[in-house]
């Protein structure tokens, strides 16, 4: 519902790698009330194909936001308590600006010029955006996937920006094998034969490349033990063509990249995808023996991760947390029994309800 | 060597999934010495891109095989004391008659006119040979990861085919995550542009595609906490270009690759892949609750696994011991601890040879 979409525009904004974006546009959507002390805001940062929509706003036409269970009156995120906001992320193709975006003077888009992205600049443009609303220090930032590292970022940038912190299946920095994966994903998108150096059209899209991404995506994002139970081999089908779609598990992969495929601008995906390789908390060590959340200053977090999670395992919230707990911040952790892999928070929702609203409603 | 390569001719020989072969080779190496009673057969069944050179054969100017530190003179498969055969598998590329090989009467390659292959045709083709050689019962069956397959799937087509067998780091059948990875690595060089419907030339060979495909095989092989000791951070480079080659694991993976892309036919690749993805120990069941290792007529089993194996979770190794054991097979089980994933047979020498060893001495 364009109703419910904010814009903010950001001007000289400096990119941590270099370059600065002008007349930029981060888009967020907000729920509940700021209340008179601007003490109650509560910060979204989204995964990497998130938008601003983590839920709907209560008109009966709203359509259901990649949160939905999470976020409302009387939800785990209760928007009858605290002001909730949630922007797409800078570089992201959901209306915020990003590589497909026009630039400012030629209203050519940018692709390869946009400057290099990082999970900074995102946390940057985010805190920048809620500080325009009169807000100095939110209630408590929440960051699953993706958006844990960009709330880490934050506070490692901007140590007062929160209260508290809930960091869901998310890690300090982005392990090898997490890594693989998306430079799989990024090579298949760039080696497609449509890509054109980023000059794709609706007519020539890098199709191929994109399904593939997605694919890889689904394979790490979901787990190997659901996957037994939702796909057994009794339900085989007979491929139309020599190697084609045969076992259920394709079919379901298939399906899932179709849907994806113009969902996303492709140069957009492989900028955010660059930027949680880049990612790593310690770059903000002063050594190899310092604990770079030494400096931030919260009064608690909480750390959530599922043990059936690939991309990021639990070792890497064990890791989080204890480090927080080293550095002075009160941290509890919590691994849940979800078989659904990394995607656990976004369809476990009797789970992720229970852990978020405890922890919130205590703040 | 070409010296210690033997050729047996299959004349007529029927695929599971209809058409026949004839004038097929299959390519194979001996050590050791077969005794009058022709009792001390040992045969290896290999894994996918494996071929018959498991060892060398004790030449000064032999070169190594994939599983030199296993087979040899008072190794832990003693060659002294077993006559070990090993075949290229039939379908692959490696000597033994495939995709890529002369038809007989027009002697252009087979591709995409070559039968459906299955593992029960590998594992028929083996024992044919083995037969050649006079052996009626093998005193023992080895198979790691598609060859532990190959091993269950003569097993349920020949009951009385061996006295003993080692399975390694593999399954009943393939698990819908696996099935994904090879999906996605069939799909990659399907769709390469130069894949040209199996008609490419080795000027404009599928590069990209076999490349991926490699990349996503190692991904599954290895596992991702053998990389997180690896490749650590501080080993990043400068890229030579945008989106270029920087992080350590994706130099590993590039390199691995490179390697690998003559090194294998792609057509054979993908016949191979699927062989593994068809397989399953059920298609012997004669009802849901049949146990189908009931008809097997084994005197005892050994499955190994690895508890960091991705592609064939030890959970799988667990499933097979139990359905041996409770088919009257008594079995052993053995879940390493080695980091190397799917791949720890083939590094982890100390713990395989020990495992291997212990099982052998007393047969």
């Amino acid at each position: 519902m364009a109703s419910h979409l904010n814009l903010y525009q950001l001007n000289h904004f400096k990119m941590r790698h270099g370059g600065e974006l002008n007349q930029a546009i981060l888009a967020y959507e907000t729920w509940g009330t700021l209340n008179a002390n601007k003490d109650n805001a509560v910060l979204i940062l989204t995964g990497l194909s998130a938008d601003s929509h983590a839920a709907s706003h209560g008109d009966p036409h709203d359509t259901a936001g990649w949160w939905e269970y999470m976020l409302g009156p009387n939800k785990a995120i209760d928007t009858n308590k605290w002001f909730v906001i949630c922007a797409s992320s800078l570089g992201s193709c959901k209306g915020s600006t990003g590589p497909c975006s026009p630039m400012p003077l030629s209203k050519e888009p940018y692709k390869f010029s946009f400057p290099d992205l990082t999970l900074e600049d995102i946390a940057n443009s985010s805190f920048e955006m809620v500080r325009s609303l009169g807000i100095d220090k939110l209630k408590c930032v929440i960051g699953p996937s993706m958006g844990g590292m960009t709330a880490l970022s934050l506070l490692l940038q901007h140590p007062d920006a929160s209260h508290h912190m809930i960091n869901i299946a998310s890690g300090c920095y982005s392990r090898p094998f997490s890594t693989a994966i998306r430079s799989l994903q990024r090579e298949a998108i760039l080696k497609d034969v449509n890509f054109n150096d980023g000059y794709y059209s609706s007519d020539e899209w890098p199709t191929q490349g994109m399904k593939h991404a997605r694919k890889l995506g689904m394979l790490s994002y979901r787990s190997a033990e659901e996957w037994n139970d939702r796909f057994p081999r009794s339900l085989r089908q007979r491929p139309d063509k020599p190697f084609g779609i045969e076992f259920p598990i394709e079919s379901y992969l298939e399906h899932h990249a179709e849907n994806f495929v113009h969902k996303f601008d492709p140069v957009s995906y492989i900028y955010l995808s660059r930027a949680m390789d880049w990612f790593d908390a310690f770059d903000y060590a002063k050594n190899e023996s310092h604990n770079p959340f030494e400096r931030v200053n919260l009064d608690s977090a909480m750390v959530v991760g599922a043990r059936s999670d690939l991309l990021f395992p639990k070792e890497q919230q064990k890791e989080m947390a204890t480090l927080l707990n080293d550095a002075g911040c009160e941290t509890q952790l919590e691994i849940t029994d979800s078989i659904q892999g990394h995607d656990s928070f976004l369809v476990d929702a009797e789970n992720y309800s229970k852990i978020v609203a405890e922890y919130l409603k205590d703040l």
